[in-house]
């Protein structure tokens, strides 16, 4: 079904009347000029987060389905809130969608973003929809609440520095995507060189090598925002003294904590958390495991700092990795590799979409 | 200068530090995952609004400058919120830029956007900053508070119908940007035609015809939102009973108040607040200035209902015309003409950017 059949307020309508508001503080959502939110004070202070996903920047339709980018444009801004210790409430989402695009695309993409919506227990509560000239643009705002803001500028020397999960497998899931990718243009271009459809013979079927790796395109795909690590923490009575999601890569990350901290860190190579599966892939596609852990990016996990004398409660909680600490500033930035005997200081080669 | 030469945190650093938080309830702005948000409960709720901007789409970057585009990019999200009779506080700003902008663009958009900021008393808190594969994308939501938000349902069989400023005049003054557009092209082209720079003649210096024009042109380039109007009513203690701006045109605006409030309207051609400029220029493109106001949209000005008893008190308060009234919904929704022999059924002729 073609999109101008709908009209803008009518696709409006179509696209978010299955969203049923489920917080006490949405008290209005799509429909007016503006969203209303009640915010109880004991709930603390309102958090803001935004992104911005383009077509052919952020993502690439060949191989990411609708609905997972649905799901995942919602869950890098939940994401964001969780980083503040915060609870996402409530989500903007504005799109602009070009006229290649179907009123069923649009109803995968919003069945990612309920989907997502339902699992964390967030509202859309408005947004704004229009025509693109070229591709697909999803802004996502997420509002939330959080007690007592962790920020990134709050790490101290001694501090340990934690992280939650593992690293570097949205990034092996991305690489692998991409040689599937070339791999099937290769098999279609080489039959159409043979004579293609003139050929009389039928296209070979691509079978994608995925097999054993679909952690890895979990990761990327579908990623998940460490809702559960916050409340682990909250239910610990852990208070982090800074945290930030990972999203650009372990490194640029912890360049951004101490930066904003006035402080320096050591981390160690070996306590890096990699799954198996990420592992095993570097080593098909020769890379460095380590530095793609530490400069993959999208991982979404928690990056935290806490005082050392909450090293026993932290140890307590499941999925979470004591991987250095936190030194002052003189001492610099560094990683300690696995044999011990050297530093590498770090860099933060994270994701720059302005690189050439 | 590139934007490469500064990267993506160096880029939003220097474009965003001249932004001072004002407000009390900016706690945190730019610099980490959230900004965050203190608002003081007596002040009443708070409300989101948020819009997309495409060029291409939304703007055309060869007549509108920069610095406009960023006052207007705030301007018509403040109106939102102004429509709520609330208070505009902060905004985040999302951008998705291609290579062909330099800092230099960058800084002309932002100096637009501080100086919509100043004059408005937003804080800037927050956003997101991409490299785009094609044109200009801005992304802005603010945020506001409003004590007792005034929404589209709330009209009721008997209130007056009232509208802020005049109509029509930003809807001219794009027709007229359009035009000279044409003409710059067709002089350009009668030149190149003509052998171009090989013919030893100099191209014809272009000069718009914009005299006596300047109110049509600032109307559509830097449109300012009604602060001054929701601040009198509240002076004058009027309450409206429902409430929206006039972004896509008066007919399409009132429609959804009698929609979503379940009445029916009457309002009158002749009170159609029209300026001069706008009535000319409609003559001139031969046009019926009547459907350039009720269609053209763009306007930000307020469209408003009041009770009946209020008609003194709201007479009283300059820059706001009674243009008719609300009905029973059995009546329907009707412009009664000059003549005052007919009626004409009003349609949502607003702008519709899915419209082929």
């Amino acid at each position: 079904m073609e999109i101008k059949e709908y009209g803008e307020f009518g696709l409006i309508k179509h696209l978010t009347e299955q969203f049923a508001l489920k917080n006490k503080s949405s008290l209005y959502g799509v429909g007016d000029d503006c969203a209303v939110i009640d915010n109880d004070p004991a709930e603390g202070k309102t958090v803001v987060t935004t992104d911005l996903l383009l077509e052919g920047v952020h993502f690439d339709l060949t191989y990411c389905p609708l609905k997972h980018l649905g799901y995942k444009a919602c869950v890098v801004n939940f994401s964001d809130v969780y980083a503040m210790m915060g609870t996402p409430r409530q989500i903007t989402v504005s799109l602009g969608i070009s006229k290649r695009f179907k009123v069923e695309d649009l109803d995968e993409l919003y069945a990612g973003m309920k989907l997502a919506c339902d699992v964390y227990g967030v509202d859309l509560v408005g947004g704004d929809t229009s025509a693109s000239m070229t591709g697909l643009t999803i802004s996502i705002t997420c509002i939330g609440v959080a007690k007592e803001p962790v920020y990134r500028n709050g790490a101290k020397p001694n501090d340990l520095i934690c992280v939650s999960g593992d690293l570097g497998a949205s990034y092996m899931g991305l690489q692998l995507l991409e040689r599937e990718k070339a791999a099937y243009y290769q098999s279609h271009n080489d039959w159409v060189r043979q004579g293609g459809p003139k050929s009389g013979q039928p296209e070979p079927a691509f079978e994608p090598k995925f097999n054993g790796r679909e952690y890895l395109l979990e990761r990327q795909l579908k990623p998940e925002a460490r809702k559960d690590i916050v409340a682990k923490l909250r239910e610990a009575g852990i208070q982090p003294t800074a945290m930030m999601d990972v999203s650009d890569g372990l490194s640029s990350e912890l360049l951004h904590i101490c930066s904003q901290s006035k402080v320096g860190c050591r981390i160690y190579e070996e306590r890096i958390p990699i799954d198996y599966q990420t592992a095993v892939q570097a080593e098909e596609f020769n890379l460095n495991v380590t530095t793609c852990a530490m400069n993959g990016g999208e991982d979404y996990e928690l990056l935290f700092t806490v005082p050392l004398a909450q090293s026993e409660a932290i140890q307590q909680i499941s999925g979470i990795r004591l991987i250095g600490h936190i030194t002052d500033e003189r001492l610099g930035t560094a990683m300690i590799t696995r044999d011990g005997n050297s530093e590498i200081a770090l860099k933060a080669q994270g994701w720059n979409a302005f690189k050439e």
